[in-house]
C-alpha cells in the first residue's frame, strides 16, 4: 500500500498519518521529496485496505499494491484448475462445449434440441428453468417441472446439465437435479446468493455483470471460493458500450487477462454477448482462437417459436456447421473438446 | 410495432410475417415502397412484445413503439406520486434529504450523526445493517443489531429510517424495524428480491443499476409495483463509464427524463456516484435545481474511522453547511425540504 | 513515480531497474517487503514520464504521483482565470451565457435569433460557419459567408461572437471574424488543430470530446496553453455511455472536478449533452448550480427548418423562460450574468 | 422512414405532419391505431434525414430504415473489396500482416525491426513519423526525415509502408512517400483531414474512434469515398469501456459486423486495444479467426528504450513466435498470409 500526501503537507499531517499506521500494528517507509511525502507500508494489505485511509485529511491517493482477491489468484494456486463434470474435462486445454435452449420449455423440445446438439458434439446440456427477465410480464420458467426435463433428457443423451438460480431459497432444488449451477450476470454481485452456492458440493458457472471489471469478476469468485467450493468456471458475456447495434460487446481479452491472474477456467457466451445469430460463428471460433475453455451457445429447433431469447438462438443445423469450424480452430492452438462419459459417476465424486 | 423486411423480401416472406401476426389476433398493415418492406402492427403490443419476430427469417429489425412498462409509467398515472413516510412527504416539490452513515456500527455512534444531520434539516435517517461488499473480507453488517440500533435512533429523533435489504429471506425482518426499504444498484435486477419487497407494504427506494437504462430501471419498478406494492422512489446513483477519477459518473439527465415517463419520485446520492467529498455538495445543489424530490448523502462523524465507505462521507459539521446552500437552490426552483411529524401515525396508514 | 516490482523479483532485476533510474539522474528509493519491493522515485517526474519503465521485464505496475499538466494546473495558477470578451467577463463567478443557432442559415434568420437571445439575457452569440456532421451529404455550413454574417449580427446587437473551426487552414480566416474560437469534440485530440489556435491571440472554448477523461481534457488543453495563448475555456457536452434515450451523458462532476484541478473556467453545453429539448432547461439549472461558469445553448426560431440539428435547438420564448429561471439559481448560488460592453475595444486588447 | 406521432395527437398535428412530407415531394402513408398515429414514408430518405422531422410539435419518433451510408455499403459493392498493395492483397481471404514500432526513431532500428518481422512473415511495415501524443512535452515524431527512412527501409525489405497523416496539410508530403495513409482513431471524425485523403490516389487505413459506433465508422468512411478514393481498410482498436486493466476493449465483433453491412476489408490492431503485451498474442489469433482481414502489431527491438509507446510493443522473437501460431488459425478458417512483390511497380497504378 503507497498513501501520497497532498502538496505541501504539514509535519502534523504527515505525523498523522504514520500513527494511524502503526496503530494497525504495520510499520510505514517514509520517503520525503521537494513536492510529494510518500508513505510506503509493507506488510497486511489486507489490514490497510479495511480502513479508510484515503477519508484522512491530507492523504490525496491511497495506492494498494496487492491484488484484492487471494483465493482466486494464480499466486495461490499455480496450475490450470480441471474440472471434471462427469467425465467431461473443462479447463488446461479441454473445452467445455455448451449448448441448448435459453429455457427449457417442454420436454418433447429440449429432446429434440439436446439430440442434435449431441451428435453435432456438444458436451453440455443447458437450459433455464428459472428465467431472469427484464419484464415482469414475460415468460419466468417453468420452476421445479423445468429442472425435472432437463435432468431427464441430460440423462438420457449422458450430457452434464446447467442451470441458473436466482434467489437462494432455489439453490438446494437445483442442487438436487443439475450438475452445474449457474449464476447469471445480472446476480453477478448478489453476496448472499454468492455464499449460498459457495456451500454447495457442485462447480459454479458465473457469468460477468454487465458492468464489472476483471477485478469485481474475481472478487464476486472470491464469495463463493471462500465458503468451501472451489470448483468456479468464469464466463464472459459481453459488457456494455455505446455500440447500439449489438446486445453488448464482447470482450475477449478477459480471457487471456483472466488467465494471467487466475487459476479458474474461463469460458465464452457469445449468444447473450451479440445477441445475433449472424455474429455468433465468428465471436464462438474467436473465443476458442483466445485461449477459452470453452463456448456456451443458444440452440433452439425454432427461434421464431421460443419462449425466451429466440432471435439469438443458432438453429441445430447451424451448431453443427460452427462445431466443425470449431474443431478447427481448436486443433489449430492445441485444445480439444472434451467428451461426456456416460457411465460416470456422480458429479459430485469428482474432481 | 413496426416490422422492417429485408431489402427485395420474396412475396413469401412477407406472407409468412403477415400470417404470423394475424395467427396472434392482431391486424397488420403493410407499406411497400421500391427498397423496403413495412409492416405495422396497431393494437396490443405486448403480445407482439412476447414473440420472436426479429428471430423470423426475413425481417431486418423490429421496432417497439410503446413503452414496455406500465404500472410506472405515467400515462398510468398523470399526477407526480407523493408518498408520506411518517409525516415526511417525498415527490411532487417536498424533497427527501436523507442521511447518515453507511453502516451502522453502533449506537452511540449513530445517535451523535442521527442528532447532527437532524439538527441541520436531514428529514430521514439511513444506515445499513446488511452490506454488500465487493470483498467477502470487508465488514459486512450488524445484521438484526443493526437494524434494531437504527429503529432506537429514528425514533429518539423522530426520523422515519431507511435501510438496505439484500436477500428475499432478510425482507420479514426488515420491515420489522424500518420504514422504508433500500434496494441497493446491485440487486437492481435481483428479480426474485423485487417481487419479494412489492408484496410488503412499506415504499421501496430503488436504486439504479450501474449500467441500467431508464428503461431498464422502470421495468425493474414493474417487478415490484406489479406485486401490489405501488410507493416506489428511484435513485440515480452513477453510472459505470471510462472516467477514472471518480467512482461512477452521475447521470442527473435521470431527473427529467424519469419524470417525463413515470409518475415516481427519484431522488440522487451523490455519495456513492462521485466517491469523492470535493464533489459531493456541488453534484447535491445540481441534483436538487435539476427537479429530484431529494438527496441521499452518507455522513459519518469521523469518516476515518468508518467501517464502510468513509473516505465518501461528510463530516456532520460538512453536511450542516451544504443543507444551507441546497435551502437556498430548493427555495429558487420552487421546492420545499419536508419535515418530519414525530408524533405520526404507523407509515403504513399513510399515502 | 513509484516503480512496483513483480512477486519475487530477482535481485539482477531490482538492480537494472535501479541503474535504468539513476541513468536518467534520479535519485530511487528502495523499499522491500515480504511480498513485493517497490522503488519511489522522487524527483522530475517529467522524465521518467518519457521512459517506458512499464516495459523492463520485472516491472509489474508503474504509478504516477504528480498531474502530467502543468500550465493548465491550479498548483501553476491557484487564481481563477478570469476571461474578459469585449466586457463579458467569463469565470470567477461570472457566468457566459451563449446562445444561438447551430449553423448560421442567413442574415435574416440569425438576426431574429439573436435579437431575441440578447433580449432574454444572453450575452455571447453563437452560430457555425463549418460545421462537422457525420454524414458528408448534410449541410456543411456556409463558411466564409457565414463567418461575415456572425460578425454582422453580434457587432449589430453588442455580443462578442463564438464559431468552430475543424482545420488548421481555417484559423486565421475564422479569428479575422470571430471573438471566441471554438474547437469542437471530435477535434478535442486534433493535436494539430490545438497547436494553431495555440498562436492566435483570442479565447479558445474547448469542447470535452466524446470519450475523454478528465485528465485528457486537460492534457489536450496543455496543447494550447503551451504555443502562448493562456486563454481557454472548458466545456462539457456530455460522453458516452450506455444510455439510449438521450444522445449522450451529460458529466455535471467535471464541473467541481476542473476546478478543484485547475483554473480555466468551465462551462456546460446541455444542447448536445442530451439532443432533448425536453431535458435541456433542467439541465442547465443544474449546471448553474453545480458551479458552471457558463451555459452553452442552441436556440433557433423554427426548430422543424433547422438545417442541422433542429430537433435539439429551443426557440426563443423557451431560451427566455430559462432565463428567468437561470437567474434565479444563480443568484441562490452566488453567480452572476456578465452584460457585454457594447462599446468595447477589440476582443484581443483585453484579459 | 417512420414517423410515429405522441399518444392522441389532434387531427391538426396529424395534418401538419402529412403536409411537411407532401411539401418535400414524397408520400406519406398513415396508420391510425387506438393508442398511436404512425406515418410511414417511402421514397428517398435521404431528403427526409436532413429534415429536422423530429423538431415537429406532436412528433415523439423518427425511426430511419434505410443506412445513412452509401459507397461503403455491401447492398452498393456486393462483392468483398481486394485491395492490392504493391502486390499484398488485402481482403477475401488474403491477410494484411502489418508490422513495426510505433514511432521512426531512427534508419538502424527500423532496419532492425523491419528485417525480423518480415523474416517472420510481415508483408507491410509500419511507423509514425507524425505522433499524435496525448501530452505535447511527449516526442512528437521525425516528421518529413521519419518518412524518408520509412521509405528507404520499405524498399530495401521490399515492403510497401503505411504511415499516419494528422493535419491535412501533410497529406501531400504522406502520399509522396507512403504505399498506405493511416488516419489515427483521434482523427476518425478530422472530417476535413478525411476528405483531403478522399483526394489522394492511394489506400487509406481508417481507424476506429475510441467511441465510435460501427455506423459512425462508416459515416467517416463515406467521407473518403465520396470524394473518389475508394480504396478503404478498415481498423479495429479498442472501445473506451469502465474497464481499467486493458487500456481499451478490444471489439471483435465489429468484425463479422462489418462484413455484412460492407464490402471493406477490416483489420485489427491488438497492440493499441490492450495495451498489454501478455494480451496482444491472443487477441491476434482471435481477430483472424473472427475473419478480420489483416493484424497491425507494434513490433519494437527493445521496448525499454522507445520513444513511443514502448511498454505495449513485442519483441520481434515474439512476433516470431506469434506469426506461426497465426499461420495454424489462417489455415484452420481458410485464410492466407499475402506475400509482397517486391519487383512490383508503383502503389497507385495498382487495384
Amino acid at each position: 500500500m503507497i498513501i501520497v500526501l497532498k502538496p505541501n503537507s504539514s509535519r502534523e499531517t504527515v505525523d498523522h498519518v504514520l500513527e494511524c499506521i502503526e496503530a494497525m500494528g504495520l510499520t510505514p517507509h517514509l520517503s520525503q521529496g521537494v513536492s510529494r511525502t510518500i508513505i510506503g507500508v509493507i506488510g497486511d494489505e489486507s489490514k490497510l485496505r479495511a480502513a479508510p485511509l484515503q477519508a484522512i485529511a491530507g492523504v490525496e491517493q491511497v495506492l494498494p499494491i496487492l491484488k484484492p482477491f487471494k483465493l482466486a489468484s494464480r499466486e495461490f494456486h499455480p496450475e490450470d484448475l480441471v474440472i471434471n463434470l462427469k467425465g467431461v474435462r473443462i479447463g488446461g486445454g479441454s473445452l467445455a462445449m455448451i449448448a441448448g435452449p435459453c429455457a427449457v420449455e417442454s420436454e418433447p423440445l429440449l429432446t429434440e434440441v439436446a439430440e442434435q446438439v449431441r451428435a453435432a458434439g456438444a458436451n453440455i446440456l443447458r437450459g433455464g428453468a428459472f428465467k431472469p427477465r427484464t419484464s415482469p410480464y414475460s415468460f419466468q420458467g417453468l420452476g421445479r417441472e423445468g429442472l425435472k426435463i432437463l435432468r431427464a433428457v441430460g440423462d438420457r443423451f449422458g450430457m452434464p446439465v446447467v442451470t441458473e438460480v436466482m434467489d437462494p431459497r432455489q439453490v438446494e432444488m437445483v442442487v438436487e437435479h443439475a450438475d452445474m449451477i449457474q449464476i447469471g450476470a445480472r446476480n453477478m454481485q448478489n453476496f448472499d446468493l454468492l455464499k449460498e452456492v459457495g456451500r454447495t458440493p457442485i462447480p459454479v458457472l458465473l457469468k460477468r455483470g454487465m458492468s464489472a471489471t476483471v477485478k469485481d469478476l474475481l472478487m464476486s469468485t472470491e464469495y463463493i471460493l471462500s465458503q468451501g467450493n472451489r470448483r468456479v468456471i468464469l464466463c464472459e458475456r459481453g459488457v456494455r458500450t455505446f455500440e447500439d447495434s449489438t446486445r453488448n460487446t464482447l470482450d475477449l481479452s478477459i480471457v487471456p487477462n483472466v488467465k494471467g491472474l487466475s487459476h479458474l477456467p474461463i469460458i465464452v457466451d457469445p449468444s447473450h454477448a451479440t445477441g445475433r445469430p449472424d455474429l455468433i460463428p465468428s465471436m464462438a471460433l474467436a473465443a476458442v482462437a483466445a485461449g477459452a475453455d470453452g463456448v456456451h451457445i443458444e440452440v433452439h429447433s425454432c427461434p421464431e417459436k421460443a419462449l425466451s431469447d429466440g432471435p439469438q438462438a443458432l438453429v441445430p443445423a447451424q451448431y453443427a456447421e460452427l462445431m466443425t469450424r470449431i474443431r478447427a480452430v481448436a486443433r489449430a492452438v492445441g485444445s480439444t473438446i472434451a467428451e461426456p462419459e456416460p457411465s460416470a459417476e456422480p458429479a459430485l465424486l469428482h474432481s
